[in-house]
């Protein structure tokens, strides 16, 4: 073991050289040949090799080239920087190795405490066994709208489980134009069908028009369809735009709808001062999925599914008959019994070092600090003439556009914006991503990183006039 | 960073005095109360605690109370220990923190070698993009079902993606009575129906009976049903039986099945001498899921998913439509639209430092030394009048039973081996868990940990002798 000991102080010492230069090097750059011929081209060797090579392999070719999500210039898509907490844990995390399907160990123990923790800042409301750690906020959606899948057979006389959906009325559920896709995967996986997904119009803040949500509704009654569900954003990836939670509350409860809040990135953004009136009624959901991996910096992968009801997710997944559950298992039962998962990773640990090295005051203070930001890049854009602010900003998510040419025509401004991403991720010194809203190709920042700075958004702004004029 | 650097080395020493340890400590002890307490119980606190204080934590509170897969006398479920090159390369994973969703970074290019690599050991056929690694084998079996149930509509002239299932007649797959439960909650969460899972009855060897599988599936043809794939498996968990694969290939050839092989924990069996007749026809399935975070020991979580046609998968999961493709991703495009996930973790890092640790003839060494044991305690089993084996052994698997008291009745000898697991695991010494195997109750034993001798497996037997005396 003296070969794992000098190993593993040496993979401490590459990790921190990595983080201590992340800001120095470029956000990003591409993967040149030859070290893409190594990444993806090398043979499996026939015999072993020493732990040091491999640390030296991992320093050389793997390491310098990020994602750049470390980076306090990234501002692409919803992707932060490693809480330095969370990445020192994950060895002793790997060397316990425990599955945290269920039973009497300190990892299904300590899940426990981690999901009450994320329930109680956001303040959802946390029965216990009322969640449960997942790969990420795709697979906590898939959970959340498996159970209210069931819930709806359940409550109509059937059982979703035992007999398919052949052969009964189509569930129809209820998105905005803005919901993420991964409420239209999970609706694909579940055998629901695209087609009745409902896509509800949104008002000029890219929040759900509520009154056209009660048309569709009434509309699919009496066309002899089966609403089952309606899914509010609390922070949509486009605009960070919350739905208006409180309304949809109401006219989940006044049809008997399942109510989920995809909250995977924003429901933290609840902790920001002044956000808490854009949240009311997050607390009146049947389920909420948040990622620990988004806002709080957890490292990949780390979602969570947060249910009013635990017993409604067990009835959705256990598959323990009554005879074979564990006897020291309580009546929580394991964490198997409540999502697809049977070998559940030793998620907790990152979650509860993160959580207890930034306390409620340090997640506190890391939302507010990005949610400023992106206002601050807001108002720097709203007073710059070359720019144009799309939405307003509620969460730390800023969506914009450049228009440096007066009386363009709408097409050019398009194609300008829907060139300049790739073009600012080539310069290295930014890395933003682009999306479409209201129809527009639009550029959006998320900022997510504790070190970023009003200056890092004064460089952004640079960067993106550079890249367009040598467009 | 000097914390951060200090605190990494110090998390490297509590890693290697973890797994140095691990032989001398008890194999799993539960945990006491007041650890529960505090595992459970305490409140995220206010203001955050520093790094060194949650190392500290983690050593006194966390890593005393292991799952005990760690240890070379746990024999329960197929949890492995932690290979010690994928302990050591988590934290450069975290400290990169990239998500493999796809883009031109080191993660996914990565990707691609090691599920190359796994195909590769095992045989299967590796076309570019046919595979993808998952958190296990149960979203693995999930992503191979949804392409077949994908794969089967477009046949008929419908997509289940868009349409949903209902309104559809009923498709039907088979797997034996001995087939892992991940099969029947993938069958569940997609929405067949549980009822729409035909047992197939297995031989003496627990494996498929082929000819009772064409009788079903004529069978439910004549009745107007939609037979649409048939899962074999390489392996199960209860005996380690290896279906006739080359059998089940030709029916379902005959049929226009799709294929689906679990070797989620045996493919890697095939690589002991002498067993690749057991596996003849693994190659010619349509899907193949394999944990490497089984028997390779990859810390939890790395399942994989295997396909032979990668548009297949492509067709049932990616959203992406063409005008939104990356420029910069080939043809194979993202991994995100091959299974549900969006944002994936670094997965790949830690498979690739196993492999390339254990090498070609590392992981052939580790296949034949486990497998080598589990015939040799079956051996002892056959040889002592006090146990009885209750199946062949083919892989690293021992299903077996106590029988200490001669002329017991079936119940009784039913009671004693039902008791027997919690009373074994109590003493701390040796760690097995028991399952139903022909209807009896029984002991099993999973050998994968490189470190286990011929001499634990006398302690376990030993164990159960003194276990079953106390009781």
């Amino acid at each position: 073991m003296h070969d794992l000991r000098e190993a593993g102080a040496k993979a401490a010492r590459i990790m921190a050289d990595h983080l201590e230069g992340v800001a120095e090097r470029p956000v990003w750059r591409p993967v040149p040949d030859g070290e893409l011929a190594w990444l993806t081209g090398q043979e499996l060797p026939e015999t072993g090799r020493a732990l040091d090579d491999l640390l030296e392999d991992a320093r050389e070719h793997v390491l310098p080239y990020p994602m750049g999500n470390g980076h306090p210039r990234f501002f692409g898509w919803v992707n932060s920087p490693p809480n330095p907490a969370g990445v020192l844990v994950e060895p002793l995390a790997a060397a316990l190795n425990p599955s945290c399907a269920g039973g009497d160990h300190a990892g299904p123990h300590l899940e426990r405490t981690v999901v009450r923790w994320l329930a109680g800042l956001v303040g959802f409301p946390h029965p216990p066994g009322g969640g449960l750690l997942t790969s990420g906020a795709s697979m906590a959606t898939v959970i959340c709208l498996a159970t209210a899948r069931q819930q709806a057979a359940l409550a109509d006389g059937w059982d979703a489980r035992e007999e398919g959906l052949s052969g009964r009325p189509p569930l129809v559920m209820y998105v905005t134009e803005e919901g993420h896709s991964c409420l239209h995967k999970a609706a694909q996986l579940l055998g629901l069908g695209s087609r009745n997904v409902r896509l509800v119009p949104v008002d000029g803040a890219y929040r759900m028009d509520v009154r056209a949500l009660r048309a569709m509704i009434a509309e699919d009654l009496d066309a002899g369809l089966r609403p089952f569900c309606v899914a509010g954003s609390a922070g949509t990836v486009n605009s960070g735009a919350v739905d208006p939670l409180d309304d949809i509350a109401d006219v989940a409860a006044s049809y008997g709808l399942w109510f989920h809040v995809d909250g995977a990135y924003g429901a933290l953004g609840v902790l920001a001062g002044g956000a808490a009136p854009h949240y009311a009624g997050m607390e009146r959901a049947d389920s909420l999925a948040l990622d620990p991996h988004k806002w709080l910096g957890v490292p990949v992968g780390c979602g969570c599914a947060l249910l009013r009801d635990p017993a409604a997710a067990r009835a959705a997944f256990s598959l323990v008959p009554s005879y074979l559950v564990d006897e020291n298992a309580g009546d929580l039962g394991w964490f198997a019994e409540y999502g697809p998962e049977q070998t559940r990773p030793f998620r907790a640990l990152k979650t509860w070092a993160t959580l207890s090295y930034l306390g409620r005051s340090g997640v506190k203070g890391l939302v507010e600090h990005t949610t400023g930001l992106a206002r601050t890049l807001g108002e720097m854009i709203e007073a710059a003439p070359d720019f144009e602010l799309l939405a307003p900003v509620t969460t730390s998510i800023t969506a914009f556009r450049h228009t440096p040419r007066a009386g363009a025509l709408p097409r050019e401004v398009d194609a300008l914006n829907r060139a300049l991403p790739v073009a600012v991720q080539a310069r290295g010194n930014a890395f933003l991503t682009g999306t479409r809203l209201g129809g527009r190709d639009a550029l959006r920042t998320c900022i997510l990183h504790p070190g970023t700075t009003e200056q890092d958004l004064v460089v952004l702004l640079e960067e993106i006039r550079l890249a367009a004029k040598a467009l």
